[in-house]
This record gives C-alpha cells, structure tokens and sequence, in this order.
C-alpha cells in the first residue's frame, strides 16, 4: 500500500531518535569546552577561543581566576538547589503517583470484573480482543513510564541548563556572539534529548506491547495512552510545584529588592536571590520540559489510538499507524538542520541580532518541515484510507492528510507571531502598556489585562481554522495529527524556550559574581529575546494542547460509545459550564498560592534586611538557605490542592455523573481555559517587556517614560510582578489542565462506559 | 383548568402594575418631603423632621442655608450633566436602533419574500398562521417599544436619583436612619417604576398585538420577543457609555486627587469630580435600570416563546400563557410588603444596623415570594400539562413547575450571598486581600485577582444545580421560569441596588457642599453597605442572564428548528471556542476604552491643578465642564465598537455559517462570558471594600494597614482603581452579551433557519 515498507519505518523511526541523541550529545561536548575551573582555563586556547583571547577583551581591574571560581561556586549553589528541590517534590509527586497507579489497575480491571478471558473486539465484534485486566496492566505499567520519562526529561532538562549557565556567563566576556551559541547550544541539548528520548521510549514500549498484543491494536494502543497520562500528570506537578517554586521567589525578591531597598535584580546581597535563580531552572526548565514533553507524548497517543481504529489497524498496515511517528522522526532531522542554521551557518554578532535569529528559527524549521511532511506522507501513507468518524466511514488522501498536519504547523506559525506582536517591545501595544504607566500601576494593569484579552482573538481564530479544515479533511484523526504537526518543531521550540531561562540565569551569574556591567548589558540582551520567544513557546503550547485536548476528547468519546454529545441535553450543559469553571477555580489555587508564599518570602528577606548588619553595604552574607526553604515548604505544599483538582475531576464526575456531563466537562475546561491560558501569558509577558522597555531606553519614547526608579518603572515593576504568576504559574499549567483531563478521561473511558453514572443511576 | 379564570387574569396582572405604579409615586412623594429650597426648608417641620429638629443636632459653625443652596447648586449641575450626557448618548443610540430596526424588518420580511398570504404554523401544519411580513413588522414595533421602554427606564431612574441624592444629604445632618430612609425610598420609586412598567407595557403590547394575531400564539409571542431584544441592545449601551463615563471619569479623578495630590475623594478642587457624580447616575443608575429591564423583558419573552408552543398554546389557556406575567405580578406585590419592612417595620438606627437591614429585605422578599409561587402555580396552572422538548412531550404538574421557580429564587440568594461572603469586609477573603497590601500593590492584584477566580466556583454549582433540576423538571420552560423566579423580586433588588449610588452621591455632595466631616461618615457608612449590596445586585444580575440565555437559547433551537447542538460536530465546536472568546474581545475593548478616557482624564486633571493658580487652595474653581466633555467624548466614541460586536455577531454568524456554529457561539460565549462577568464583579467589589476596611480602621488588624495614606493604604488605592472598570463597566456588560446574543438568534431565528449558513452552502 504506502511506498515505505514496514520493514524501513522500523528502521528510520529508531534511526531518527538515535541521530537526535547523538546530536544532543555533541551540543553538549561543545558546551562542555567552555570550561568553569580556572586551572583549565588556563590552560585553554582551543578553536572556541579559550582563555587567550578573553582576556583581551576583558575589562581591567577584574581578576579572572576569582571570578571563574566564583561562578563556579554560584553554578554548584544553583545546581544543588535544584536538584534537592526537585528530589523533595519527587518524592512527593512519587507517592500520588504511585497510588494513581494502583487506581489505574483497579479501576480498569474491574471492566470486566478482573476477568482474564478475551473478549469480543469493541469495534470488530466478530473478533476477540485480550482480556481488560491486562490492558489494565498495560496501562499502568505505560502511565509509570511516561511519568518516568517525563520526570527525567525534567530532571536532565534542569541539569543541563544548570551546567550551561556559568558557561554562558563566562562566553559573554567574550563578546554576545559567544555567550548566545552556548546559551543557545544547551537548549538544543535538551530540545534534542528530550524529543528524542520521548520518541524512542514510546517506539520501544509498543513494539515490546505488541509481543504480547499481536494483532490486537484496538488493546495496544488503548494501553499505549497511560504513557500520554504519566507523562502529563508529572508535568502537571511539575510546572505546578515548580512554577510556585519560582515566582514566590521572584516576587518576594522583587518586591523587596527592587522596589523597597532599590538593589537591581540578582543582587547577592537579596537573600531571596539564589531561591529566584534555583526557581527558573526548576520552574521554567524542568516544568517546562514535562510540560512539552507531556504535549508530545498524548498527541503521539491520541493520533495512534484513532489511528488503530482506522482502516490501518483493520488491514495491519504498519507503516501507516506509525504515521504519528514518523512525523516525529522528520522532525527530529528537519530541526537539527534548523539547529545548524543558528549555531554554524548565520552568526550572530550584535544584540540586535539576537532575536531576528531565534525568530529565523521557528522559520525555516516550519518551512523545512512543511516539505519533510509532503515526502513522509507520500512515502508513507496508502493513496486512500478510510478513518472511522464517530460510527460513519470518511475517505482520506494522503495529500488531504498532509494538509491537515501542515495547517496544524502553521496555524502554530502565525500564534507565535501574533504573540511576538503582543508581547515584545518593538511593536505598538507593549508601547501604549508602557506608556500607561504614566499615569501610575493602576492604568499599567488595566492596560495590560485589556492587552491579554485583546491577545486572544487571532490565536483562536487560527486554532478554529485548523479545527474546522483538519477535521472536514479527516474527521478527529485529521485534528490529532494537525495538534502533531504543531509540535512536529518541538526540538527546535524546546531549545529556544530554554535559551531563555539559560540567559537570565547567565545574567544573574554575572551580577552575583560582581561582574562588569558591559557583562550584565549582553546577558540582559540575550534574556530580553529569550522573553519574548518564551511567550512564542507559551503559544505554541496553548495552541497545540487546543488541539491535542480535541483530539483526546474525540478518542474518548469513540471509546466510550459516545454518539452525540448535545449541548441542549442538561447533563451535558450542566458539565460545559462547571467544565468552563475548572480554569478558574485552578487558578485562583495557584495564584493564592505564589501570593501567599511570596509574601512569607517577601517578610523573611524584610527580616534579613533588618536583623543582618552589614548586609546592604555588602559586608555581611544573607542567610540563602531560609528562602530557598520557604520556596520549596510551600510549593510541595501547594501544588498537592490544584493537582488533586486536575487528578480527581475526571474520576469523580466520570464515575457519579457519566460520560456524557464528563465531555460536557471536557469540552466546557477547553474552550474556557485556552482564553485564560493565552491571555494570562501574554499579559504577563507584555508587562514583563514593557517594564524592560523602559529601563532599555531604547527609543525616545521610552526615554520620556525612564530611567529606572522612576514614577513610571515603578508602575512597570509593578505590573511585571504581578505579571510572573500569570505567565509562569497559572498560564501555562491550564493547557496541561485541559489536556490532562482529557487524556485521563481516554485511559478511564471503558471503565466510565461499564460502571459510570452512578448517580443518574440511583436517581 | 387552571382556578384563576381568563377575565381574572386580566385584571390581575393590569392591577399589580398599577399598585406598583402608585407605591413608587408614594415613595416618591415622601422623598420630596425634604425640602431643597432653603426658604420652603426654613418653614418646614413636617412629621418627617423638618428644619426645627436638625438645627439642634447640627454642628455649630456652619450656615445652614448657605448649605441648603449649595447642595441645591451641585445637585443642579450633576442632574443637568447627567440629562445632557444621556441626551447626547440616546442620539447616536437612536441612529443605530433606527438602522437595526430596519435589518430586522428586511431580515425578518425577506424570510417568506415578503409574501402577504398566511402560511401553514411551524409546530402545527394543518392550521395557518399569519404572514412573515407581518410579524416582521410587529417585531421591529416591539423591538421599538422595548427600546424605549429601557430609555425612559434609565433615564427616570437618574432623574429620581438626582433628585434623591442632595436630599439624602440633607437628611444625614438628621441622623444615619433618616438618611437610611430617604435613599432607600428613592433606590424603591425606581424599582417599582421600573418592575411595573416593564410588566404593564409587555401585557398591554400582547394585548394589543392579540387584536391582530388572534388564535395564532406561535406568531404573537414570536413578534413579542423583539420587547426583550429592544430593551437588551438599549441596555448594553446604556451600561458601557454609562460604564465607561464614570469610570473614566472615577478613575481620573482618584489617579491625581487621592494618590498624586492627597486630596480626599469627592473635594471640589477635584476638576473630574463633577464627572464623577455624573458619572454614578449615568452608569450605576441608568445603566443599572436599563440592564435588568432587559433581564425581566427577556426572561419573560423567553418564558411566553416557550409556553406558546406548549400544551397552553395549543388549547388557548390564557392564564397558563400568562403564568410568567402572573409571576412578576406576585413579585411586585411581595416586594411592597417587603418594602414597608425596610421603611416602616424595622427601624435602623445605628450604622451597624444598614447592611444587616438591606439584606434583611433579600431574605423577607425571597420567603414571602416562595409563598407566593405557591399560592399563583396553584391557582393559575392546571395540575398537569405538556411542554414540548425539541419535539419530544414531557408532562409537567402545576408543583414541578412551582419547584422550578423556586429553585431559580433560591439559587439566587445562594448567589447572592456568595458574593456578600467575597466582597464584604466582614469575612476573611477581603481581610486576606487588604492584608496582602502590606507587601505592595502587585501581591494586592494577585490577591484580589484569585479571590474573583475562586468566588466563581459555588455561584456556577447553583446555576448548575438550576438548569439540571428545572430541566428535567420542565425542559427549557423550566429553565426559563427559574430565570423568572430569580427576577421575581425585581423591584427590591433595584431598590437595593440604586440605593448605592445614591449614598456615594449624597457623600460626594456633602463633601463638596464642605458639609461636617460627621454627615460624610454617616453617608460613608451608607455607601460601604451599597458597595456590597451592588456586588450582590450584580451576582442576581448574571445569575439570571445565564439562566435567561440558556432559555432564550433553547427558545431560539427550538425556533431554527435544530435537533441536536452535537459538540463533535466541527461546525458547532469552532462556534464554541469562538463564542468562548467574544467575553475577551469585548472585555478587552471596554477596559482599554477607559483605560485611555481615563489617561485623557488624568491629563486634564493635572494640568488643570498645574495652570490654574490658587486651585488647591480653594481660592479658584476648576474647570468642570472640560473633564465633562472628555468622558462624555469618549464614552459616546468608544461605546460604538462593543456594542457593534455584540449586535453584529448573531447576525454574521447566523448569516455566514448558519444556526449550527451559531448555537456553539451562544453555548461558548454564555459558559465563559458567567465566568468572567462574575470573577470581574467579585474582584472589583472585594478591592473597593479593602480599601475601605483599611481605611475605616475599625478592627485591630485594619488599624495595622492603616491609615489613610499609608503604603498599604496606597496599594489598596491601586487595586481599588484597577477594580473600577472591572466591576462597573467590563463585567457587568458581560451578562448584557450574553444575553442579547440569544435574544437577537431567536429574533431572527427564522431568518437563519431560511437563509443562513450561506458559506457552508458555497463550498
């Protein structure tokens, strides 16, 4: 049928997560030649420029063996902040998840009442398909593993950017050049890895699955989604616990340090500073990486279980089910050739042309790609195929279907660039937010949210469009594979997400290690793009959890026997609007929570400020350790309410109310907490760039607004405080919400068809 | 059948009007008992307390009647602002009415090719109802009528207000119950005005339309729903020019006058304070009246719409027809009882006695109104009959439909008093949030941002609870009761709610009349209590429009002759997510509007306090009349884009993509428009009491964020001005969207169901 035999599709997929590992491997060994103790560097010199030639260009009166020794000291605090963070909350995060697993099991073997015959086929009756209590096993057995990966992309993603950060700090010496290929090197380290590793685990887990499942795809790939769920439900924690982690940090440090005692941000002397810097790698890398991780690994589930109940899974035809797959693979190749194009190709030489270049990025690896989809979906799909739409049959092409990944990609596209438009400094409404600080915090708020608001319009408009087409192309598998082709990017969109996180620390670094400040104006440049392209990522993980959310939605509804969901029935209305509820009631949790914990942090650093003589004029050292606890104290503390929210909504309303008020759930959570989750992230992004905007300077205009400490920064820092739980804390956690319950809702789907509904039962 | 006769349903429901009519011209003559004149004043000394008894108890030092004429003098010029800024508004209104009146006669006409011959009824084939054309006709006079009904609403509630205000004034010298009694009485002329003419109009419309329509009810109550449109479009622009004139104008006036100058709000130095005062009777009166006149028209056509097409139509039964005009005439007989509680039965006597008293008349009204069910489903229903169901019959006895008001009734108190629980100072979450104030402005935001997030949760549990309880009880006619039952005591809740803005008038006006800092305490506590009871008024406000939409909603399927609103249909999910997102765009449109008035504002405000020497002294007198024509230039300019949006988005939908993806729109843009209209009420209520609690100082814990001009009291300023246009123009617009969406579908419902769709039907 498809030109691509089965035999090449089990060879390339591998091949493809293979190469991306190894080219992950070797961004690292590039990375790893900048090196942080000074005896090596001394005795450095090689091609990269070592030692040697910094010097040069190095600002006198700097003693370079102590500031090398002293970035290496601050990297080692950050690191190990980090790392005992994030082994707290994992133990945490291990023991709901192992309960969950054991939910898992119980829930779903008790399907058919823990038998362990086969049972005729949902779809093909005539057919027996093995029995639900190893599914149930299965499942869980793949929920475990994609929350191990998930917590290890996390963890590697954290570890990474903590060894890249001194790195880059030292490179910026060197010119800006410099520090943002290191910079943006590590973040292709984790793009890769990440990408790679989530390809590759899922490709081992089903062909080991299908040892045991044979011919049964309907079984295999129902078992493959728990994989989807673990890898969410640890993001879920992870950007939770860790997005709490960092902005009660943040903002604690801000208020006090920027605003009260007027020391600029990453002071040494700020004790909150070392808990600030441990947050943007634990928070904003390591949730991060769950998050993007988990987007990948439910839209690879959802298009493989619609897939399996396609003509592809009657005829077994392989190469056309791994079609999710090999999507992926392309990916993996087309960014590492978008990787090349930044780090080999163009060079970046002055500040302005940092951004144009992470810009040019997102370019030409949608270009690239749109080309690398037409050759897979020629090679690999059959001419015709026929995909099952909820009981009717619909005739896809495969040119039909590369369309439907293509317009998922650049509906991606053009949310980044309107999200570009709305959250970086070069264009109007960051402007006219700026501006409105002159008139105080008030209307610099006011401004903002309108601005969020307004953000919202196009991306849905696009998000709509991809819908409507995907789906009249190819009912809701055309939906799963445009949200895949969404983050078909992902290597390339993770490196630059993390860039970001990478440069601010870098900055920090440079402050804390008393720096010159031509050191700390380029680290600044590198983070001001890095703003503006985290809320580009942001966008595109809106976008595609939309999408991704939909398309698990549909699997759900066919595997729960679910012909019609009709908004004029009660049950369903009844959970649309409690479904639209969901976001808010989450986000209250999560904002309450960075608030309460930044003001315990905002009191303690008040209390060292005052009780610690010496400590302002730099003579004393702050107690760092105090607020990294209360960090870490109320993050594993506060992020237990809202997961539990995200966990237990499905089940409970699944298993009293039925699958019928559960889509109205699920569809009521979507289409309400993209709105919030766009419009949160770019107010805050807006604020946080209009603030910049001011103290840069750049034009004019922002000159009348400067310089800092005045009237008007004063306004912008307030906004931008405001801002950092939006955009970092409860934004981006409501698309891992919307997708989570629906992915959960898939795994739990024959469980809520057999026995849900009790309480429409008993009245 | 029913017990209630036809002839005495007929008197009935005239009579109830008109004792309404009368109570209100009672209440109304009291009022005017206190004389402004300072000559009549001298003479007086009715029963109420003339000029004898005051002059004891006024402070020594102060002319009265140099008092007497300057609150005569800013009454005057608050009343002429506000009549000739609402003259202005309903001009450029009027134009747009006039051009929509038209579409909806072409629409509406061209649905038959303006055919002058009967055609065979829509729900009964063998019978034949009138003309298109000619319900066309009669729906643009009832469009009309509506319309100006709602204006003359508005507009004879800021007159009573204006009137009431300086009185108020004049009565607090007397004491706090005095007072109490005079706003109340007046916040009571405007409610039963308003309850009564709505009702006596509506009936005598049907009455006059039944000359023509005869036996044809499908046709009469279907030409009849252009009331509720007409009243709605009038309200939603009453509500955002008047919302976006005073908090322009608020806004301004706050920015420089408390936080630049540390002058107290209302001092007539102020050059926006005039504005200001203006600004409360356009907005919170006008608007206020206009917009739950166009709740009660709606729910009432959306319950007549239904009923028409039920067992009732069928076999003429007039009383049963008009249960949902029985119903309102219970209400306003119920809410005169309750009435006489607040005025004649209890006395307050003690600032502490004002809030327990007005929510004392919620509980009375909502006791005695469940009794009142009672007694007119018993009367006036027969014991069983049938409603339609979207074609299926459902059989409903005369206690079921009882039940499906009462659950609407209560389900509002549960609002109700939900939202006292976050927006009054006596509970904890606005202590939380004033206590956040301690670390700045941004953790106040966050704070107060998360509480109007999490106060969505229980309000949306009992909207639930309503639709699932009265639907199945009654499908969409119970639905629509339920709406209704929570209308039904109207006329105390706008007594409640005009109250407020009559109390703040009265403090500014004693401010600025530079009255005794005693009388600006009393009027302050009477505010404080308004504040709470408005964020009440405004939880009834959307609770109802989301119940009044859904029923319009279902009116409107039932009408376009859908089925089935199916979720997984693209069509109907695009308009989902769509319509989830017009509550942003709007928002987003209304709040940047007053962010910019009020920085046009700000700007003449300072520049007026720079260049005209001698004006903080108090030795020169602002310029008025410039911050006038700025909020009057804006609002007039900025209320066009909105309201064109809401009016304008039915139409293309409907027109374009047909009823499907329309139906999604109103599902999406009702779920998630709730959400935000009540976070953003409950936000901006919560922030204005946390400044008050902080300001009034009157627990130990108040005192230690306090006082007045302290950094905690600055930062509660912040969000308190933030709150402004939240509460009083974005949100409280949001329900009038969601509302008049449904209402206009149903209007052209037949339109749609003929022409619409016509992009689907080109490709």
């Amino acid at each position: 049928m498809a030109i691509l035999s089965a035999l090449a599709t089990e060879v390339f997929i591998p091949v493809a997560g293979v190469i991306g590992i190894v080219f992950a491997v070797v961004q690292w060994v590039l990375v790893s030649r900048v090196k942080l103790s000074p005896a090596a560097a001394a005795s450095g010199g090689s091609k990269n420029g070592g030692y040697g030639d910094y010097l040069i260009e190095e600002e006198e009166g700097l003693n370079d063996h102590n500031v090398v020794v002293k970035c290496a000291e601050i990297q080692n605090a950050i690191s190990e902040g980090a790392t005992s963070f994030l082994f707290t909350e994992y133990q945490y995060v291990g023991i709901f998840m192992s309960i969950f697993a054991v939910v898992i099991f119980l829930f779903l073997g008790s399907v058919e009442g823990f038998s362990t015959k086969s049972q005729p086929c949902t779809y093909s009756k005539d057919k027996n398909c093995k029995p639900a209590l190893f599914t149930a096993l299965f499942s869980t057995v793949s929920f475990l593993l994609g929350a191990i990966t998930s917590l290890v992309s996390g963890f590697l993603g954290m570890k990474i950017a903590t060894y890249a950060n001194a790195r880059t700090t030292l490179e910026a010496r060197k010119g800006v050049g410099k520090a943002f290929i290191t910079a943006f090197r590590s973040g292709a380290v984790m793009g890769f890895l990440l990408a790679s590793s989530g390809l590759v685990v899922l490709y081992i887990t089903i062909n080991v699955f299908k040892l045991y499942y044979g011919d049964d795809w309907e079984g295999l790939f129902e078992s493959i989604t728990g994989y989807g769920l673990g890898g969410s439900s640890m993001a879920l924690f992870g950007r939770v616990g860790g997005g709490i982690y960092t902005k009660a940090a943040d903002v604690g440090a801000d208020l006090v340090g920027k605003v009260e005692r007027n020391i600029p941000e990453d002071d040494p002397r700020n004790p909150a500073v070392i808990a600030d810097n441990v947050g943007d790698n634990v928070g904003d890398i390591a949730g991060m990486g769950s998050d993007l991780f988990g987007s990948y690994a439910e839209s690879s589930c959802a298009a493989l279980v619609v897939a399996s109940i396609s003509s592809f899974g009657i005829n077994h035809d392989f190469t056309g089910m791994c079609y999710p797959l090999l999507i992926s693979s392309v990916g993996i190749i087309v960014c590492l050739i978008t990787t090349l194009f930044a780090t080999d190709i163009f060079e970046v030489k002055a500040v302005n042309e940092i951004e144009p270049a992470l810009k040019k990025q997102l370019v030409i690896s949608t270009a690239l790609m749109t080309v690398g989809i037409a050759i897979i979906s020629w090679l690999a799909l059959p001419a015709k195929f026929t995909i099952f739409n909820f009981g009717a049959q619909k005739e896809v092409s495969n040119w039909g279907l590369f369309f439907c990944v293509a317009i998922g990609l650049w509906a991606g596209l053009i949310i980044g660039f309107v999200t570009e438009y709305y959250t970086s400094n070069a264009y109007s409404p960051v402007q006219d937010v700026a501006d409105s600080c002159r008139t105080g915090a008030a209307t610099n708020v006011i401004f903002g949210l309108a601005l969020g608001y307004k953000s919202v319009i196009i991306p849905i408009f696009a998000i709509a469009l991809s819908i409507y087409v995907s789906f009249s192309i190819a009912a809701m598998y055309g939906i799963a594979v445009a949200a895949l082709g969404m983050l078909s990017t992902i290597a390339t969109g993770l490196a630059i997400d993390a860039y970001g996180p990478i440069s601010d620390n870098a900055g920090g670094i440079a402050e804390m290690a008393g720096m010159s400040h031509r050191i700390r104006e380029r680290t600044d440049a590198l983070d001001a793009a890095g703003n503006t392209t985290a809320a580009i990522g942001k966008g595109f993980a809106i976008g595609s959890a939309a999408l991704v959310s939909l398309a698990l939605f549909g699997a759900f509804v066919s595997r729960a026997g679910v012909k019609v969901v009709d908004v004029l029935s009660p049950k369903v209305f009844i959970g649309l609007i409690v479904g639209a509820m969901l976001p808010y009631w989450f986000s209250a949790m999560t904002m309450k929570s960075v608030g309460s914990a930044a003001l315990k942090m905002v009191e303690e650093v008040r209390r060292q400020f005052n009780t610690i003589p010496g400590l302002m004029e730099g003579t004393a050292k702050p107690d760092y350790a105090t607020c990294v606890k209360i960090s870490t104290d109320a993050s594993i503390k506060e992020m237990i309410p809202p997961g539990a929210l995200v966990m237990l909504t499905p089940l409970i309303v699944g298993t009293l109310f039925g699958v019928e008020t559960l889509s109205g759930v699920l569809a009521g959570a979507l289409v309400s907490g993209v709105q919030i989750a766009i419009s949160a992230s770019n107010t805050g992004g807006a604020w946080d760039n209009a603030k910049k905007y001011i103290e840069a300077g750049a034009s004019e205009h922002a000159r009348t607004l400067g310089p800092k400490g005045s009237d008007c920064h004063k306004a912008a820092v307030i906004g931008d405080t405001i801002g950092d739980p939006l955009k970092d804390t409860s934004g981006p956690s409501l698309n891992i919400l919307i997708k989570l319950m629906a992915v959960e809702s898939l795994v739990f789907a024959p469980f809520f068809a057999t026995h849900g509904g009790l309480l429409f039962k008993l009245f």
